[in-house]
């Protein structure tokens, strides 16, 4: 069975290769925001809106591993999952070349809440993303 | 009739909004080259390996008026149509928001051929691509 | 005599640079907003500030000549002058590779102020800046 | 004494914070990134010739911690040593802002080579780079 629990297609553009001629490594961590963002979405949680509320989800700390580098035209899947520990919500997200599923990176991203600028629990979020145990 | 020739849905990341709360000006242009690299890619060129081959279509000159700024969470198209003049390929690249069609920003583009560093025609450029006059 | 009133001088970072091996075209729009809103440093303003004031400088339009690109390695400066134009600033923003001054790219970026989402202007800017006539 | 061999002064770009109002955290691994370039320049090495030799230096694997977000304005210095493990080259890498030296962010990045596709040894990084035991 599946353990992710929400997955985004997304392609390479041109602009995210640098002179090596493949994707530069920070953009891998802009796929898995944008993938933990289209998640946060697909529950009907608005970042931004978040923000505006004073209330602001913040990586304290990641780890990516990164496998085998994207190219120019290469399309890919950005899965997630995430566990809920203590007052960290840890997301664990992997991309995946299509069309071979070859592994492209593994990250592991904890984030934590800052509520009007002091570490909370979002109530909001706890109640609407669903956690592995 | 629809003077565009390519079109490209594209959807908002939240790491291309500045600290003004609106896309950054810069990401127009990507979401522009990354449209004429798509287009390019519908007729069977690939940018990168035109580069691998020595032939790197450039930008000489571009405009790009401001009309509309996108946020957070907003989905657009990315539309374009172009003209060959003289040595230049002139890309007009539209972004309209989703779904009112709001008009976001218009593009001029100047591109020109470099072969092997210097300017010249690449005939399959000019061959594949569909022009208006 | 020379027309610039200020000038910043930078050195390429390779992320900047894409799969062509020279700076992508996005990156030149980056260099002259951070040099615009250094000037703007340099004369007392808080480009951030002003949006949490309500005053946002906002980009309209923009026009960039590519001359020559830069590669990894580059070092650069960036120099600017300014119009007052109505309601309009006009930026006049040229990059000179360094050391042997050969032009890189010259901008034209007509700016405006949207004071609480109002085109209006902003008589901090105004009194601030200096302007040829 | 001092642990860092290589260290670097940077200044926040405005167009690096996110609508958060604060740096994106994808900027830091530029920052880092950009820190490690120049050490190699530093030390005669760089990083476009290296690839145009057919070897690369490519992230393996990194964490980092994110202990106080930088803003619009922050100055920081961006620190580095490194060690060698196996075939591995290991950045510890530290942003402290300035000028109360608050600990910005932590990384630790592993690097290692490929030469021509096949990771191996890049006797000239060994051989030029310094080491901590």
């Amino acid at each position: 069975m599946d353990k992710y629990i929400f997955e985004l297609k997304m392609k390479v553009r041109d602009y995210e290769c640098d002179l090596q001629g493949i994707v530069n490594n920070a953009n891998y961590q802009h796929y898995m925001e944008h993938t933990r963002h289209e998640y946060l979405h697909s529950v009907g949680i608005s970042f931004a809106k978040l923000h505006q509320q004073g209330i602001d989800a913040v990586v304290a700390r990641l780890t990516i591993s990164f496998k085998t580098p994207l190219q120019s035209g290469d399309e890919f899947v950005s899965k997630l999952y995430l566990k809920h520990e203590g007052i960290k919500y840890v997301f664990y997200q992997d991309l995946y070349r299509l069309p071979d599923m070859k592994c492209v990176a593994k990250g592991v991203i904890d984030t934590v809440c800052l509520i009007n600028g002091r570490l909370g629990e979002c109530e909001e979020l706890t109640q609407k993303m669903t956690f592995h145990e």
